[in-house]
């Protein structure tokens, strides 16, 4: 989920009286522990700007991933989707944030140590704003095809924290000089990267991604097709399809890019080094990458945060 | 990991100055967060009975798994293995508890939110001494086939905190009255449960577990595949194997046991409604669980902790 902020700011929002959904106000504190105090060298958070009109990109959309990825995790949220929302906006607005992005999490809530979360008396909400600058990105990527394990459809589908085989995959990647990894399914179809969709331009000019029976259905990947048929309605692209991929089929593609909420689109040119059509970055790869840009910045899918 | 502890504690361990590791000494603090705080009603840290020879189980096989799942996790330790042996050591001392588990955790440390740890200047160790109350398990138990998703190998054998996987297969176990669910991996042979391994008596009385390339290999389950030769001495049991195990084979067998480190062992006598031999706790099952805790509370496998 990508937004607007200024300064790195963690707070933590502790359960309010919850009444009306619309007139909810949270009671805001701001706190650290111990450990976060060695983790953040310096905190930073004397009064700053005010900015009174701000936007949060795709929040609707990564709340109904978050809570349909909580409903698989049989995690249920303490707060409605609506009483979420508000939680992030006020957080926001709180934070004095310009640039940067918000990550949050639910938790099945503090307990015991054992597995079952049947010791754990309610489940727990936790959100941080990041001063993380995200730009378009013009260079192309190196990537390798993975030989981490894929998750099982079943956890692949699921954005959690559980990311162990993500994060190896991308280290598996980095140790080869690439900036991340492919994934490749059981039945030698492309999957995903490791926190990225992957999306193809065929030399026929139709833009292709996997289907999302096995990979995480990516809020931007999602976008990304729709806003696509406008440069078929141009004449720029011939079709925009979601299907089974080979990497024979793959390798063979014009374009290729990676798609997710912090980037929102990078080209790729090289993977297993070997140049992805010409070697250079595609033209309709930056020209999808431009309206996914404009999508963010000015886009109707935001919410406006007021600040003062 | 097993031991004698009196009340739940957390300590921070600091980095100490290391030096040779037998004389290494370690600055232990007790601190907690605000959400720890939270979490723990009440703190009680006032000076308590002094026990001056209690005992801890496992631990130098434990550690060897830990660096071993560390190494496959890509997260080197801060510590060498006999350092955190003498933190651990140190913290049950400091800890002043009687009876209780330790838990303890590596991290690739405090970073960025980002899948690379490359922006995480340093590992990162924890460990928590926690009040649980282990005792020998005398009746048995029901079990239900997984419907959740195994891991692959890869991280099937890595003992981590990705364990939604095991959180969801204990959870549907209990939502159909059952204690745990037994995975059976994709060839049709018998895997684990959540966070123990499973442990067979056949009709002929051979004690058969299945292979530890595909599931954890649990410290427990080791000790016992050691101590139940001395049943095969008395000619109570006429074997001892790991090997491939049916599903038909397995619920053919005349027992059927749980093995982790706070059972030891753990009778199983009902499965998907079928009863498990007669339905009740088997005798080499008795035998097999009265070894193993006389191992645990007096056995060689012990590492002295001075409380004074
Ligand atoms: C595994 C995986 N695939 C794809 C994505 C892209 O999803 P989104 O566009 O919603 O950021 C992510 C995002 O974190 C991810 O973790
Ligand atoms: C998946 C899994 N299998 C088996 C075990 C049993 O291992 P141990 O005997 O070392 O506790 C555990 C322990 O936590 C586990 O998580």
């Amino acid at each position: 989920m990508f937004f607007f902020v200024h300064v790195l700011v963690e707070l933590y929002v502790d359960t309010p009286e919850v009444g009306n959904d619309s007139d909810f106000r949270v009671h805001v504190f701001s706190s650290s522990s111990e450990l976060l105090e060695k983790l953040h060298k310096k905190w930073n958070l004397e009064e700053k700007q005010r900015f009174t009109a701000m936007h949060i990109y795709g929040l609707d959309v990564h709340l109904d991933r978050f809570l349909r990825s909580a409903t698989k995790a049989k995690i249920s949220s303490p707060f409605s989707q609506s009483a979420l929302r508000s939680i992030l906006i006020q957080l926001t607005a709180a934070s004095k944030c310009k640039r940067g992005t918000m990550r949050y999490w639910l938790s099945a809530g503090p307990g015991d140590f054992l597995l079952s979360p049947s010791g754990c008396p309610t489940s727990a909400f936790y959100a941080v704003v990041n001063d993380e600058q995200v730009s378009p990105h013009k260079d192309g990527i190196k990537v390798i095809t993975s030989h981490t394990a894929i998750k099982p459809p079943q956890f692949a589908t699921v954005k959690s924290v559980n990311y162990l085989p993500n994060v190896l995959a991308k280290m598996e990647a980095e140790e080869k000089g690439a900036f991340a990894s492919i994934w490749v399914d059981e039945e030698g179809y492309i999957a995903e990267g490791p926190n990225m969709n992957v999306a193809f331009i065929t030399k026929e000019k139709e833009l292709v991604m996997p289907n999302f029976d096995k990979i995480l259905r990516g809020c931007t990947a999602i976008r990304l097709l729709e806003l696509a048929h406008n440069l078929v309605d141009q004449g720029l692209l011939t079709g925009v399809a979601t299907k089974n991929i080979t990497v024979e089929e793959a390798k063979s593609a014009a374009e290729m890019m990676f798609v997710g909420s912090t980037l929102p689109v990078l080209p790729i040119i090289m993977w297993d080094d070997q140049p992805i059509g010409d070697g250079r970055v595609g033209e309709l790869t930056k020209q999808l990458s431009d309206m996914l840009w404009d999508d963010m910045v000015a886009g109707p899918g935001r919410i406006p945060v007021s600040y003062v």
